[in-house]
């Protein structure tokens, strides 16, 4: 059994809970190594606290699902197969009752929590969200190759990015252009819809991309990420395109001040909450708290947001291994609107920064 | 109250069912006219057969759904407010209790179920999803204006990447161009994964776009579709870079073939599956019924796969303002992969093609 299939179990163990069904592309993934998206069709991951686990598939997959590194049982189901037939038979190979199973409350659907709970009638049924979040907190040596890369693509992604600022242009043609520069590195899925904002656009916190023209004086602000191998990356950059004002430069000055300074704060043993307020201080203290509408940042893995959330409640500790975003932004309406994002790693000591396109202001001519 | 609300009123009443509580986008958006993503945050519409409906969304978004031309309760909820504490408040207003209470099965998630059982402990709780699918596959003029539009730009999609179509161009390029023609034109959003695939790639109904280049004499599929006021179009046509072998041609005339007589077939009154079985009878002729392994087509509107299934064993009767494609294809590995797709709406008599791109072979020199 792999060591996060352990982890899992030993935590089934400590709860006294004997099965542990998990249906997410995401959670299974994560615990097989086998990743795919059957859409309707169900893909499930079935993990007991005294035997061995199994994986359930559509029957054309299973082939993939051997060739990903599975060598435990699977569960390939053709399309005039009823999936949870076949599971029930394996599980009553395996044990007659159960008193506590674990689901993702917050993804399975009620139909499949109508089926599971037929084949476990006395059972209490718990949510195992909470438990995968902290696992995949913390990532492996692996993990941290493929996210660098992804990285790496987004850093390039900004390059393009910045070289396509053209009196003229609109934010959807900079995008489009942007992407298909990735798409001809082999890229084939963004971690969210690309953002490309300039001029009132970029001050709003949810802005989209439009037909809106780049014009001298503007701040344009970029946010993209690409997945490489199921791992999602997330960067932000605000350039501007001509001289810009006074204000425009200040709100960018103290966005970074604060950028900086929260980068620097991160290492282990410091919790979530020190690093949020140590930016969030920095933007209240040159008067622009009420311009900060969110948090600081967000983990970072299979999932674009994922543990930790860099709050500034969020009392847990970071450790090493942990990934995650830091994102201040200032958002003035009609003034500007400015975000520096960077993607981090924390190592043993400090924390290493993935991203690595320039931040201070670069001014397009 | 709406029509289509009366109509899932009127169903509820028939089926002795006191509340439907619905959480899809789709569904919400269909039934109040409001459409959001929220993310993880509750969207729901409730439904009730003796009182009036409510709204349920975040608090940021409550000017958007009174805009949207909803103008019955909103229950609108900050973010350290529990909206289920407001729903229970509002259901209590309305009822004391209820015996049936109809939610999405396969798509509410088991902490939301939990939930709303605990506002209704004694109902029983059965599915809302059959229902709306049958109320969203009968298409308004609205709709069938909105999908129209979807399916023009799809047609405007088509001949971009024809266009772009030359020796030693990978998919991704051009699909990067026909994307990119289409953001220019004010498109955000594409139905699904857009397919451009050439040679071998083609001659898989799996292929995926990647760094194939195209070479004289393949065959190129698109397959694409434009979302436009959240309504989806989908069309695939296959067109012929160089001449191509009389192999090539007769499996892409006997596509062609039998897309043209299922067209032809099209009216009230006719179930899908003899629609299904006119197009598959040409393929099975011609020798190539083992190459053709999906179903003729699917249903199209809110979601890019709807009512009515066009299945050989599906005796749904079709009827004026049903949306749906008519997709046959042909993969026969190494050799050649053909589909010709088109957007089809049932008027009084007949059918009308929103597709229009030609589909006659097009030979690219």
């Amino acid at each position: 059994m792999n060591q996060r299939l352990e982890k899992l179990t030993s935590w089934m163990k400590n709860n006294d809970i004997q099965v542990t069904f998990l249906t997410s592309l995401e959670n299974v993934y994560y615990l097989s190594g086998f990743y795919s998206n059957p859409h309707e069709r169900l893909l499930g991951l079935a993990v007991f606290q005294e035997s061995e686990p199994f994986l359930v598939c559509p029957g054309m997959e299973k082939h993939d699902a051997k060739r990903s590194g599975w060598d435990q049982e699977i569960i390939a189901y053709s399309d005039i197969q009823d999936p949870w037939e076949l599971i029930s038979k394996s599980i009553s190979g395996r044990m007659n009752s159960a008193a506590k199973v674990a689901v993702e409350k917050e993804h399975m659907n009620v139909e499949r929590y109508e089926k599971i709970s037929a084949l476990f009638p006395s059972a209490s049924f718990i949510s195992a969200e909470e438990k995968l979040r902290k696992l995949r907190m913390i990532k492996d040596a692996r993990e941290l190759k493929i996210i660098q890369e992804a990285c790496s693509l987004a850093d390039y992604a900004i390059e393009v990015g910045v070289q396509e600022i053209k009196e003229g242009r609109t934010e959807l043609e900079i995008l489009s252009a942007v992407e298909f520069a990735l798409k001809k590195k082999g890229v084939t899925e963004m971690s969210f819809a690309t953002m490309v904002l300039t001029g009132a656009n970029a001050a709003s916190p949810h802005g989209n991309p439009g037909m809106t023209k780049i014009q001298k004086g503007d701040l344009v602000l970029f946010d993209l990420g690409v997945v490489i191998d199921r791992y999602c990356s997330d960067i932000t950059r605000t350039v501007a395109f001509g001289d810009i004002n006074d204000k425009q430069k200040e709100i960018y000055d103290t966005v970074l001040k604060a950028q900086l300074a929260a980068v620097e704060a991160s290492r282990p043993g410091v919790t979530c909450a020190e690093i949020d307020l140590t930016a969030r201080r920095i933007i209240a203290d040159a008067g622009y708290g009420d311009y900060f509408p969110h948090r600081l940042g967000h983990g970072l893995g299979i999932s674009v947001h994922e543990y930790p959330s860099m709050t500034e409640t969020n009392e847990l500790v970071l450790e090493e291994g942990m990934v995650f975003t830091i994102e201040p932004g200032i958002y003035v309406p009609n003034v500007a609107g400015v975000r520096i994002e960077d993607d981090l790693v924390i190592t043993s000591s400090g924390a290493d920064i993935l991203t690595k396109f320039p931040k201070e202001l670069q001014i397009i001519k």
